[in-house]
């Protein structure tokens, strides 16, 4: 099965690009040299540790220390590159595309390892989704901006689509590596599409339910 | 042992009312139908999870597709029918009693989970407490609301009371149906009563320590 | 093998320091007893547990209810004698000083359960600073403080130095117990001298990148 050349491919790729990610994070808050490792470790590892955890798993970065390695090189270069990216491009759009390209090979790996494990489908889609925004999710926290949950933008949106094309292709006999570059293409199409075009899906527009504040008032008169 | 057929529906019981409470916090912040389902999934599934990886247990909705798919379901119905709540009652108190029914669930399930894997009656208490919580929690993290702890209600507390009733009985040979069902009543009643009459503990009310800027300001003059 | 001996008492340490921590978080925000003792639990055992978890141990405070007793008991302590503290000396030193003996407990226990759960050196080395780190990191997003992590302090740092020293004079054939020492009280030393001389390591110094904000009206600019 080919699938055991390209999953450690993939978890290298999606290692390296999450902490290019959660180094840039730190290069936004100007902390320091050891901060940007641990960023970029935390968001690199994060969601390939949340899978692993979930499906019972040995956690992939214990017995390889390459993975840990690569995402500690990965912060050191960032450090001393970032700046470099400046003028032309802001850090913020090259974290956007860097995010992109480890959420789409999170999403089919977090699929593709919950299959191996004998998950069903839905459970493998829903795990290929958690995992690749769950690294984002921790940066975010980490870092206390904005989570990329409520910015309204596709993000899982396009984890689902391609970790279910993935699942799809895969129980309909696919080669393992012909059905990962499409559900990875497909993950990287849908989230490259709405950074660079504004794809939204449409919001809830009802009247938002009241804000704790407003109701706790309006309790409060009602007693008087 | 008849706890074989209540644990289950217990679990669905509290991944689709904690589901309900994802969405509705969703909802609050007018996002996506995707966004919708990932906050009900998360919410719906994340304390049951944290409490099988804690105890070593296989996680629950991983083996039985059945947990992620009604966590979908239920926010796919409040996307459409949350609006339908707001002119009688606010979708936050609503969210709250939802919340209440799945803490008193989650607390006698992780209670009962941990003692079926051999824990002390303490841990199982506690296992139960923060099980019970920890929906709400992440749910609250990735909503970047005011996290429930803060907020001084009465919840860990109704949490910690159901469990611990639960254990008892279940310590003095009780039959688990029983048991569960008072230990349910019990931290439901709790919760139920502090929402109906701001029933609270007694706040710390010592003077608080001072905070970081303050600290820092006073130790720069210190050295002048 | 002297370990066995060592590690128990670390975790007890780590976990009653870390628990006072919480608790003193607790009581910042002026929160009842009950939440003194959740926050001093999560914070108490959180760190070991993630540590756990990650290496595929059974949870350490599962089976020995004395962790989750100790953590309980040193929250309600602090719940009735923080204010003796505040007189001399804020709340937030202490907290600071009580953090640093848990945290260099926990990256020489992180790395010494590491090691002998086969890890490689640099995993090894990184559980450690993980753990150590973990329990402050849950404890400020529960309480919705600036993390630890963006106060651009030497923490994390401290954490692996002590866990380095650890692993390689465990490499070395150096005594358990005394490389448990040594690099115990490099990780304190280092964190003490940076509470105590504010030393710093230097701050990414560039421009930052754009916030998101700025970005997103840039591009909108560019558009029209």
């Amino acid at each position: 099965m080919d699938m055991t050349t390209i999953l450690p491919l993939l978890d290298y790729l999606g290692v390296a690009v999450f902490a290019v990610s959660g180094a840039l994070a730190a290069s936004r808050k100007q902390l320091d040299l050891v901060a940007f490792c641990f960023f970029g470790v935390a968001t690199g590892v994060g969601g390939g540790t949340l899978r692993d955890l979930v499906l019972g798993l040995p956690v992939f970065w214990i017995e390889d220390q390459t993975y840990v390695v690569a995402a500690v090189l990965a912060a050191v270069v960032i450090y001393f590159t970032a700046h470099l990216f400046h003028a032309a491009w802001s850090r913020y759009r090259l974290l956007l595309w860097a995010d992109a390209v480890g959420m789409a090979a999170y999403a089919v790996m977090g699929a593709a390892k919950a299959l191996e494990a004998g998950a069903p489908a839905v459970p493998a889609v829903m795990l290929g989704a958690v995992t690749a925004s769950f690294g984002g999710v921790i940066r975010d926290i980490l870092a206390n901006e904005p989570s990329v949950l409520l910015r309204r933008e596709i993000y899982i949106s396009a984890a689902i689509a391609g970790a279910a094309l993935f699942v799809a292709l895969a129980g309909l006999g696919v080669a393992a590596s012909v059905a990962a570059l499409a559900g990875g293409a497909l993950a990287f199409g849908v989230r490259g599409g709405a950074l660079a075009f504004d794809w939204r899906l449409p919001a809830y527009r009802n009247p938002p339910g009241r804000s704790i504040a407003e109701t706790e008032t309006r309790r409060a008169k009602r007693r008087r």
